[in-house]
Order: C-alpha cells, then structure tokens, then sequence
C-alpha cells in the first residue's frame, strides 16, 4: 500500500482528525484483499509491459470515459469502438478536461494514482499533459512497472478475478506456478448469462457450459450438475466466491417438477418473460444450494439497467459507461433464498447495492439477523469518500462492522486498487474517529475494529 | 433522567460542542414522556424483582439477541425459545462477543445502562462478564430496583404500554391506584389482529371483540362499535392513544353498503386479497373517524415485513429479530384517509416510518401542510444517533420543529428508556447547535425549541 | 445580491469556515441568474408598488401560509380565498407563530430578507410585528422599492418567468422595451394542460393552441406544428427553456400513426389511462425532438401529487401548500427520450426531482454519461441549505460540478430571490471548502469551481 497525503479524507476537526490519523496509520500498510475486481489474469499470466499511458489509464476505465463523454467527448476520440486513437492525445484530451472531474472520485484516484505510483505532483492539466504523459511511458517501460512487480509494490495479497465459467482458468495456473507472483491470485465464478433464460442465446450458452462440464443430461438437474462440476474446477483453482449480477434480484424456491419444466421451455426459446424470471429466482436459490454444498461465497450485485443507450452499445460494446442504477429491494425478493439457506451452516451471502436507500432499510436489518447475510461495500457509483461515509453512517447502529464485507474495489484499473483501498480505510478511519468524539466507543475498540475491518473481516466473510 | 457521560453524542467542534452542552444540560433532567412502548403492565402491577440479568437485558431485547444470532450464535443459547438456559451462561456469552456491537445503537445503550443505572465503569467483555453479572443480580435483589421505584428512578412522568383492545385493563387499575407509582402509566389501543380481514383467524377475533364489547350486531356497524365502546373503556383508564402496525399504508373510503359486503364476506373467510386490503384501508379511515370522534391520538407504524424467517418464527415465536423492513408510500396511501379527516379538528395522526426515504419526500410535506399530521420520531432500526440526526436533517427544514412528535422508545427493553430518551434529547441539541453555529438559529430560540421538543411538543401532540 | 451575515451557513470547523468564507466572497456579489421561476411578468411590466406587506411575503408564498395551516391556522386567516383579510392582521399572525419556523427554510429566507432589504433586524414576533409592518410598509411606498428598482439592487442579471404558450408576452415586450430594467427578463414555454390527454379540458387547451398557433389541422402533426410555433413566438422573446412538470416521466417512442391514433381518441375525449400516459410520454419526446430543432432547453419538474387535499383546493384554488412529493423513476422511465435525443447536438435536458433517493441513483450516472442530460439544483422542499448539502454530497463523486446546472428559485416571493441564491452560495461554499479540507480539491481548483457553479455553469446549461 502506497502512502497517500496525510490528512487526506480525514475529519476536518483536528481533534477528530488525529485520531483518525493514528487509526489510520494502524492499518495503511496492512496488504490489499480484492475479493471482486476485473483485472484480467491474462495480465499476470504474461506480464507484458503496459501498452500506453491513455491505454492502462483511459480507454478501458469507463468511470473516467463516461465523464468525459457526458461533457462532449466523442467516445472515439477517447480510443473506444476500436478506432485508431493517438493515446498521447487522448492523454492530452483528459488532461485539458480536467476540471470536469474536481470533486469526483475518479479525480482523486487519478490525482494520487499519478502522485503514488509515477511521483507525479504537477497537477494535470492541459500544460502538463505531455510531460506526465513522458513520465508514465518512461516508466512502463522499466521491469518496475509490469503487472506483477506491481502487484508486489501495491501491497496486493489476494486478488479475485471474475471468470466465465467454461473458462478453462489456465491463465490462473500460470500464475500460481509462478514464482515471482507475491499474491494469492484466483478465479471467481460469474455465470450470469447461464443464468439468463429470457435471453435468446440461453440454449446455446447453456450447451456450452454442459459441453465443458462433460454433462449429457439437458435438464435441470444436468444443469445444475454441470454448475456444480464447474464450480469445483474453479474451487480447485483457488475460488472461494461466485459472483451475480441481475436486475431485480428476484429468488424463487419452485418444485423440482415446475424447475424442469420452466427449463425445458428456455431450452425451446418459449419461456414467457414473467415465468423466465421465476427460473432465474429458482436458479439463484440454487446457487446458494450448491454455496452450501461446495462453500462458495454468494455474491449479489443487482440494481443495474446495462447499456441503457442501445445505439453506444450497438457501437462501442458493454461497459461503455451506460449502465445506470435502478430501484432495489430485498426484503421480498430475497425471501425465498433465505427461507432456505438463511441460516445454513457456512453460507456466506454478500448482498451489494446501488441503491443507497436499502443499506439502512433492508440490507443492515437482514444482515443483522441472518448469519449467511453479509452488507457488501459501497459498490460503483458508491465506491467514493462521502458514499462510504453514508454507508457506514446506514449500516453501523444496525449491524455494527462485524456483519459488513471489507471493502472491494471492483476494477480494471490496475493501478487505481491501491488508493480506492486507501480511501475506504481512510473513511473508515474518519467514521470510526468520530464515534470516539462522541462517546460511542473507546479507543481500544476502535483500534481493534479499524483493524478487523481492513483484515479481519474480508478473511473470515471471504474465506481466504 | 440519569447523567450519562458529558460530550457524548455531541458534535466535535469544540465550540459548537460547548452550546450542545448548553442546550443539552437544559433538558437533561426533564421528566421522560414516553408515549409508545412495550413494557408490560403487568410488571408495575406486580412489582416483582427482575428475574436475573441475562432475562432482564438479553432474553427479550431484540436487538441484543438478533446480533448475536447474525454472528453465529444460536438463539437456544440465548435463552429464547423456552428452553433452559443459565443465565449467566448466557451473559457470558454476550460479554465475549461485545466487539459485535461496537458503534451499535444497542451497544452503547447497554454500556450507558451498565454504567448509569448498575455503576459498571469497567468495560463489557470476557474477563469482566462474571462480576458484572454479580453486581448486577446483587442490586436486582434490593427493593431500589423493583419497577416502581426504578420507574420513578429514571424520570419517566408519562409511560403508555401496548395493549390487546379485549384486553379488561386490570393491571392499569392497580397500577393506578396505587401509591407507590410516581407516574401516569396508560394503556394503548392496538387493534391490529382485528384489522386484518384477509387472515384465517379474523373472524373469530372480530367475535371475540363483539363479544367483549357486548355488540351483538355482527355487521360492520357492529364491528364499528365494538371498537368505539372498547376505545371509550381505553380511554376511561387513561389511553390517550391507539397504534396501528401494518404492512402497507392503504386507506381507503368505502361507500357503507361496500364496506358491509365485504365485511360480512371477510366474516365468512371468503374476502379476496384485493378486497381484503381495501377493507383493511377502510377500517384505518374509520379509525381515524374514531378518533375524531373520541380525541385517542392516532399512531401508524407500517412498512414491516413480520417474522421474515419461518421457521425462526416457528420454533421461537414472533419479535425474535427477523422483522424487516420494506419500501413505504404515504403519499399516495393516506390520501383517502387525508381527504376526510387531514383537516379535522382535534385529530391528530402521527406517521412513523422504518423507510428512512419518506421524511424529507412525504412525511414532512404532510405534516408541512395537514394539520392533524405529525412526524413520528425516528423508530425501530432508526432510533438511534446517526439516524437521528439524518431524520432532523430530512424533517425540519420543511416542517420545523413543531410538526414533530417527541421521541418514542417503542422499548420493553425497560432498563433502556432512559438512556434511549437522553440519546434524543443529545442528538436534537447537537442539531440545533449546529443551526446556532451557521447562524440559522439563534440562541435564544434555540434554547426554547430544544425545551419544547423535550416537553411541550409531545405533551401538545400526545394530548397528555 | 445583498450581504448576508459572515460565516452564515458555513461549516462549523473554523480552518474550514474561514476557507469557506473566501470561496464564498469570491462570488458573493456575482449577478443572480435565474433560470426558473414564477415571478409574474405584469409585476416588472407595470412597475406598480407592492401592495403592502402581508400581500408580498405572506399571502402567496404557500412554503410560508402552509406550515402556518399545519399548526392550526386557518387560510382564511391568511388572506386565502379571496375573503377580506386585513394585511396587518396576517402579519401579525405570522409573526406570533415565528417560532414555528424556525429551522425551516423559510425561516431562514424572512430573517435574511427582512435584515438585507428591509432593514430590520428585530426578531420577528409579536411584540415587533407592529413596527416591522409599519417599516416595511413604509419602504414599499418608496421608489426604491418598486419591482425594477429592486431588481437592479437585487443584481439580478437574468431572470425567466413561466408562461402558457398561448400567452402572447405583450408584458415581456414592454419590459424588453423599457430603459429601466437592468436585467433580461425572459419567458419560458410550459405547456403542461396541453400534454395532458386524460383530462377532459385537454381538447379544448388543444384547439386554443392550434387557434393561437394559427394551425387548422387537428392531428398530432397539427398539434405539434403547433407547438413549434409558439415556441419560435417565445424564443423571440427570449425564451431559452421550456418547462414540464407530470406526476410520472413515463416518456414513449410511438410510431406516427399509433401517435395520431392516441391523440385522435384524446381529441374525442376517448383515450384510456393506460394509453393517455403513452401519449403524454410520447409528446415530451416530441417536445425533446423540439428542443433538437430550436435549441431551447427542456426541463422536467416530476413527481409531485398536485392538490393532494380536494376540500382545500376547491375553496382556495391551486399552489396552497398540498402538492406532496411522490416517488420518482427516471432509468426506465426516460429511455425512450434518451435513445433517440441522449445524445443528440445541442440538446439539453435539465432533471429535477423532490425525491432525493435518485440523485445518487439516477440522476447523477444519468448525466455522468448522457451529453444531454443536466442535474438540475434541489428544488422546491430541497433548496434549503442541508438538503442543499445532501445534493451536493449525492451527486458530485458521480457527475462533477460540471453536469449541474446552477441554482434555481423557482420562486414567485420576489423579495426573497437574492437570500436564496445566496444560500445556495454558501453552501457551495462550505460543500466545496469541506473537499479542500480533506485533501479532495486544491485551493485554486476550489476558487475556479466555485466561479463556476455560480456563473460559468448555468449561463452555459441555459443558453444565456
């Protein structure tokens, strides 16, 4: 973990400050857990030098695209939809915007990514933008800047994947024969389009995962089957989670005969759109069947309209910055999971939210009594100072820290993982600080629960 | 009202911290009104010693049990569910798992109730959980801790339980004649069984209702008056209130022959679930017409999902924690209700809410507007700092102060009133010094508000 | 814009006030824009005096005559209804209920305006309601108080009314042609009872339209040749913006013919529910098609139930305090618009909400990608300074400063535009002043944003 301003995202009362300070410093070299991210493991599997500045910090962050586009940048010029870009003027471009991101949390990772990481302390800006730009290539040049170099300079101790479950992982094994690789590096199962019986490519998709799995049997139970057997390739390969993201996080516990016949009916591409949900529902519930067979972590990230601008989408692909946050409720939909798997032995179900007005709600009332419930972090749109301090200001006086999940940095962007965890901890930091302000706990306590929040919570609800 | 410890729970500005202690030190010792709880009449008739320590402060907080058991522990070994458990096996166990309920609302009420009420300075935990037991059992076996005088101990002027409408008051008859109770200790209407005709036993509640309040006449207008004669007997004893606790707020103004129809169809288990909600809204309107009618302030609690977990429910029972919120609309819902009765004089209708999305969205805005609306305080999951403070936040700047109710401590927790009531009454000085401090507020009027929240808002809204 | 006092609304911690206040001082004086708002034209056109001081600050601003009602005042009693009301009487009302505002928004506004414009810097009460009425009173028979001078002493630079598209702004050319005025006046297009085909009246509204508009063919074509029309009429006035306001921005993308079916069955009074809202999500698409053509900016003012209380509108009319928030939708709701103009040159599409829940959701990822679309300020029970924190705090980390669209009164209480712009200043102030202080926004960036917001930003968003 680099070493970020001091002060920075600490209470403005200097009281309240230095003790958030010395909560702080207790914690800011402990190692990195990423649970959730989206670094490829082909990246660590070759460990090939970085292409460009604009590449590793542009062009594939949508968090920065997406705002530039939103203030009259043509995607194109940004280097998307596959078209020649000069990355020293896309660099150019960010830099001479970059006012638009003041207050953003984007602009603050960017800000102490180039700080931290390139010693860069010019701020950005038009002016600057060729010499930040010749200092970052001249140092993705050096053996100091591939991937796994700086998986060890980032402090990085576990780092998740998220991978297809018909991928045969063998970018992971790579990388855990290799010996300069510092990190517990593995997959994680994220199977939503098998999960998708509305969707015309279902059958397809699911002869595929049959095929992989080397089940025969084009039922229900050989799908499950074949989950099942996918699973245990991906635990042998280091998983200890499964990822889901779906709209409306609608579970469902159907008959076994219902389940077949709903899935048979998505096999012919004739399910109708209500009772296409009810297989999803039921397939969820059976996932966290098999997470309490098999012991995989269940996560849930539902809440998002994807590619909500067809004609971006048509042109420039998925994860184009469009995909925008909708209403969520868990209360309902989620009962039927946890009827049956609520309290089961070892079941750990991470539950995460764009939806702020659910943590105090539904998410901290759940998690305060279930056992298998744990409050995922502030997620995307969240995942920045003053979300995280609503965050825990929602959950605390309900849950405590105990039943939230550390923090996870859900990125492609390589090399902002070091201060998005910073960040968390420094808020956590904050929050933790103002409690002791006000009386709500002793400095002892805080000690420790600033401590378990960064390391030992995320080892225990992730099973690492 | 005891002293707890100077500064807590105010802001960290020294200088604004400094006014909070002002405004809080002004109320500090005012009597506790608490219009809305659960502690049973029974206990202030009896006058019993308290059990022992784990069956006063674990066994039947919610709060404290659903915690333990989110974290791992079962509810058997709390205790719950009628089967034997040591006591102090049972305080041991919530010592050792102390740390859970760090920056919990519950965690700091127990330590500011260990400390101001038992004189336990050393902090919760393994080590220390013996010998707070024993101090604890040790004072629970002399006469200062009996009900009665712990009731005049802490303060409280005004204490309303919760009661079954068929419900004969006897305990309130003695508790009221006798000698020894420093306060007015009143019934409260909460018909809630008898509202809901969509269940297998309304009928033969609605019977026993009939029964009870010699209506012979089993029709709506019967129905109706069972109610008026009941609330008539309520009120003879001192009930200024009824509660109603629904899942979704629908109200509805049917015509009488509809309401009959439907009625009668509820009455012979036939009423479908549409119609059911409709009756159910109808009922609500026809409260408030009570109300109106007889002055019982009327109290709405919805949007709860009860007993989520079921088979929880059937071993253990309902209030074992697994109550969980869901989304609540006002707006909408109450506007029948509203149409006839929102300007009726004399009526007042105060709006609780587990949603924390509705007070600056609905809540506020009726009451900004409605004469009979009040803006119940924060409640269940939100009554605690934090909370408190986001619900002064989202309130007063669109209905001021006087359009608020008073705290509720909604508590059979008993010991915790009045730590619960000093927490309010910490959390609105530390708001209205925050006013003072950017010049909203001066403090002169400062000073008044933060007197009449405490007393004259709750005493006027209450009808006390 | 007058000087309100030093350091109001600005943070408590004193390093951060005191960086606060400079950022605040650096645009404390710069002109008010005001790009929304219900100040009647004839009032700048006639340049007659106001009529005396319950008639300006209290009878017609309904935040002001609706919490006075919601603690037991009658309308009447406050000039409504058209019944005779002696205006000092309704001061006088006002002023004994003054602590019933305190906290309130409009409290804080009266305090400011009284102070700044009138002077008077005595409690408002019953005791000073006398010698406040008479000073004011006074002051109006004054020509430094007539409506052009006070706009030249209030600095405002730009100022639009709202107006029906039939009007033929015969009062704004008098204005445009008067050598006195020293700012833009300029109209606005709102043709909200012309986008309503569920309403019987909506015929009617319809062919004045056409009639007005000099159009016979009574189709959608018509209908929106229509349209476009009067709104190169207001454009020639000065119009940059239209305005809509519905309960639900359902939008919808029909094909011509299903257009000119719907609106056909609307003209013969005929149209169900269900197709009446298609239709009117069809014709704001159509109005956002408009906008494409003429350049105008179009904002959408949702999620209001208008005239929540029947009794009180039939007696005293519309905007008397009863409008009550609803829930608001925006992902789903507004995709069809957004597929077809999201990204469309020049568009720009200003969203405003009273439910808070969608800054953070929908608001801010929506203009944090869309070209088009501007988070509008918070507005109406949201424009007051911690509802103006909360936005600020919901939508930066997402959307930047740069996708705001500036602040907005929408205000028909002339007298209190400057104490609300400056509110909304210093908030921006101490928002922006707080990101410094925790290490988030250097000092010169802070000073640029803050230049921004204030002028920069809007005059661009609107087109000025």
């Amino acid at each position: 973990m680099l070493k970020t301003a001091a002060g920075a995202l600490l209470p403005v009362d200097p009281e309240t400050r230095a003790l958030a300070q010395d909560l702080y410093e207790s914690v800011a070299h402990a190692p990195v857990i990423s649970p959730h991210g989206h670094v490829p493991a082909a990246w660590l599997a070759r460990n090939e030098a970085f292409k460009d500045p604009a590449d590793l910090l542009v062009v594939h962050d949508h968090y920065v695209t997406r705002l530039l586009h939103a203030n009259g940048i043509k995607l194109e010029a940004l280097g998307q939809g596959g078209g020649p870009a000069d990355p020293r003027e896309v660099w150019r471009t960010l830099a001479s915007h970059w006012h638009l991101f003041a207050g953003t949390a984007s602009g603050y990772w960017m800000n102490e990514t180039l700080r931290t990481v390139f010693g860069i302390e010019r701020p950005v800006s038009a002016e600057s933008a060729d010499e930040s730009y010749d200092t970052i290539a001249a140092a993705l040049a050096t053996p100091e800047f591939l991937p796994r170099a700086l998986l060890a300079r980032f402090g990085i101790a576990f780092l998740a994947t998220t991978d297809d479950p018909c991928d045969d992982l063998a970018d992971h094994r790579i990388i855990a024969a290799a010996s300069d690789v510092s990190a517990c590096v593995v997959p994680t199962y994220r199977p939503d389009k098998y999960l998708e019986p509305a969707r015309a490519e279902f059958p397809s998709h699911v002869r595929r995962l049959l095929e992989t799995a080397g089940v025969s049997d084009e039922t229900y139970v050989g799908y499950v089957e074949a989950h099942r057997r996918r699973r245990v390739h991906f635990a042998a390969h280091g998983a200890t989670a499964t990822d889901h993201g779906v709209d409306v996080p609608v579970t469902a516990d159907l008959s076994e005969a219902r389940a077949e016949e709903l899935f048979a009916q998505a096999m012919r591409g004739e399910i109708d759109a209500a009772d296409a949900v009810q297989l999803r529902g039921h397939m969820l519930t059976t996932m966290a069947e098999l997470s309490v067979e098999d012991g995989l972590v269940m996560m849930l990230h539902p809440g998002v309209r994807r590619n909500h601008h067809t004609a971006t989408f048509e042109r420039f692909g998925p994860d184009t910055g469009h995909d925008i946050p909708i209403r969520t409720e868990y209360t309902d939909n989620l009962r039927p999971l946890l009827q049956r798997f609520g309290t089961a032995e070892g079941f750990h179900l991470v539950l995460f939210t764009v939806d702020e007005t659910v943590f105090s709600r539904e998410i901290a009332p759940l998690a305060g009594f279930y056992p298998a419930v744990y409050a995922g972090a502030p997620w995307w749109f969240l995942d920045a100072p003053d979300a995280i301090d609503r965050y825990r200001g929602a959950v605390t006086e309900t849950a405590g820290f105990y039943k939230t999940a550390g923090f996870i940095d859900d990125t492609r962007a390589y090399l902002s993982i070091p201060v998005r965890h910073d960040t968390a901890r420094r808020r956590d930091a904050a929050f933790i600080a103002r409690l002791v302000s006000e009386g709500r706990l002793d400095r002892e306590t805080a000690m420790r629960v600033i401590a378990d929040v960064t390391t030992a919570v995320p080892t225990k609800v992730w099973k690492l």
